[in-house]
């Protein structure tokens, strides 16, 4: 017997149907005898529709009544799944973040967890009931309702398992998992039986979109094991995974990297298309500078991803670059040079159109050469690399937009990800 | 400076539009210097979705996860009520049933009302914010959310006027007041500036439609002074009643009957159709008769209305008449021709296509002969009563649902409630 929480995105719960249809996994895994606690996101669209009336209530909308009214939607999403789980003869019941409670700060419409009170949960669960929980949301000291923000429910499915120390946490969605890139750019693209924390949130934060990063943090901070798997598959089908891994479901685990045997070298390449470059030439090398070009470009809340700044040759001035989203390419130039004394460079370049491409895998840090790999890959497909930035398990370059796609394949099948031809 | 609890009904609250306009009655109060506690239903037409959704979900759902789901309406139109009275710079906030509390029993889905700790309320109408308070619900001694079934809005307005010491409570629907008779039978019909419990209590159970009874009890119990009034007026109208009666406002004051200096003898007269009646003939005169045949058609869920049973000439053997809804006519002819034997009657006759029509009045109280009028009236007319039953401040009587019509009218003139012509 497990202790397992099963998460339900929007997809899974859009209307009776799919809730009926996702009851039917949390039937096998009770008939399975395992203790079962779900979280469910509000049916899909109606989160759009609650914000979009308190928009049009007020475009400064009370954050604390704005709570109120959108963790609605997942209150009446528990209910029903309550309702369908007991039509198919399963004890269950439904609980508001606020019954369980889950006890969050303050900041309404960005609340943090702090604590969940288990207890009468962790009961229910002894008895073998199903608890089904609202994601997205808790309660505030100030006994007021809270909502952690887009895509919190995530981030509510791994509390709640850290709390009620479950065995692992499901998270069901309408993929079946981690792919090692986007399918429908690399038809080639394998589904990944396991991957570790540290490279889903690379590849959560770099466009993978699969699980929400806060979640996957504090999974990992947690040391709770997640299975990304489809709420569309089949309940009834045999629950062992082809690869034989000992979680005994199709999906993707992402877990310790301890728990990884073998490590690949790489195992996801992403892409983020629509990348603007902005180059500031001879700024001064002195301290305070930088400071000052991104505390701009923060003031505008003007998001930036890549920064390359190289060492100055003669220890006076320097180059920088940084990339913003093309949408953002004329709002980040008009701040940096409104003011151009007070950056004190010599002149300033820029060009919307250019695409992020990283290779990513735990084992870059004890191979060499993963780096030098990905630049020969491109050079061999004739693509110039325009920038150039690393961690400790990731190499990202920046590329002319048109080559995205033929560099994400040709670097997919020189890093031996493709799948096998059956 | 007055202390008032306002409540607005679905229709009032249908969209933001409406919600808006409500608001700006709202405003005219807090304008005034008045403390402001708001009871808000859900946005006409969320409720029974909500419900339908359940009844999809399974027909025989718990009824605890139906309060969950169904609640969730009014949680949505109060907090956009608070969003759009802190867009017009009033202090305001939403409380679900479960932060006043609103203590209920546990009888979900007709739930009551055991009591309410209004201190935290209190606090916030003495610092002059506006609460808006979701009607319909409140929360268990299990912390489950409870509703208080259909209309249940009014009471929870009346039980938080009641709590708060409330100088009156405001009950905004999309009709001006209470008035003598339907306006779409008799055009003459007058609104009423005033009216006592006990006839809204008569007018409501008798298809006025405008209270909810359960909701007058608790104020004739509680002493709360109603007013019926229209949100769909203009809120910034001046609110003086056009018959200068001291709560100052158009629309219908329900109170005590102290209150009401000029007592009418007849205040209003409505109307019953689709009446069925059902006579059985020569039923052996001795007790637990009259209770095995009401036992029979309780046990069908059937509502009797009228119940006539005379005094037997022999002692031994009467008749007994009794009429329901003309839909539920041959339900209740089938569940007393059963089993015959246990009522023991000789005959049985019914007919469907009667109406009720009563006249109703707290002056009956002190003034002879109104029945006899009434009866004067009709035979006037040439209407034949079929069946009559009275009690302190009412009269019915049963005639042929063809001449509905023509008998409110007639009653309506001979009684002196026509609206003067201007």
């Amino acid at each position: 017997m497990s202790r397992i929480v099963m998460k339900f995105g929007g997809t899974s719960v859009a209307d009776l149907a799919r809730i009926r249809y996702s009851a039917r996994h949390i039937k096998r895994e009770v008939d399975a005898g395992h203790q079962i606690a779900v979280v469910v996101s509000a049916m899909a669209g109606t989160t759009n529709q609650l914000i979009e009336w308190c928009n049009e209530a007020s475009s400064l909308h009370d954050a604390r009544e704005y709570d109120a009214v959108v963790s609605t939607g997942e209150q009446v999403s528990a209910g029903l799944l309550a309702i369908i789980l007991q039509d198919m003869g399963i004890s269950a019941r439904s609980f508001s973040g606020w019954q369980v409670p889950i006890k969050t700060s303050n900041v309404h419409g960005a609340a943090r967890i702090e604590g969940i009170e288990s207890s009468l949960v962790d009961a229910r669960l002894n008895e073998h009931q199903v608890c089904v929980v609202t994601g997205f949301q808790g309660v505030s000291e100030n006994n007021r309702i809270t909502t952690l923000g887009r895509g919190g429910s995530d981030t509510s499915a791994v509390a709640l398992a850290a709390a009620v120390k479950a065995d692992r946490c499901d998270i069901y969605t309408d993929v079946d998992g981690v792919y090692t890139t986007d399918p429908r750019i690399a038809p080639k693209a394998r589904r990944l039986s396991r991957i570790s924390f540290e490279e889903m949130l690379e590849m959560a934060s770099l466009g993978a979109k699969v699980l929400q990063t806060r979640s996957v943090e504090l999974a990992m901070a947690k040391g709770v094991r997640l299975v990304v798997r489809s709420s569309f598959a089949d309940p009834d089908a045999p629950q062992i995974a082809s690869d034989g891994s000992n979680f005994g479901v199709p999906g993707t685990l992402v877990c310790d990297e301890d728990e990884i045997l073998e490590k690949q070298i790489v195992s996801g390449v992403t892409l983020v298309k629509a990348e603007a470059k902005i180059t500031l030439r001879s700024v001064k090398d002195r301290p305070g500078v930088a400071a000052a070009v991104f505390g701009a470009l923060a003031d505008e809340q003007i998001i930036v991803d890549m920064i390359v700044q190289n060492v100055s040759d003669d220890g006076r001035q320097t180059d920088i670059t940084f990339t913003v989203p093309d949408g953002e390419f004329d709002k980040a130039m008009a701040a940096i040079t409104l003011d151009e004394e007070r950056f004190e460079y010599d002149s300033i370049a820029g060009a919307k159109g250019s695409a992020k491409i990283s290779v990513i895998g735990v084992g870059m840090r004890s191979h060499a050469g993963v780096a030098a790999s990905m630049f020969k890959a491109l050079s061999e497909e004739g693509i110039n690399i325009q920038l150039i930035t690393t961690s400790e398990i990731k190499t990202s370059v920046l590329i002319d937009e048109r080559y995205a796609e033929l560099a994400v394949r040709a670097l997919h099948t020189y890093y031996g990800l493709d799948r096998d031809e059956e």
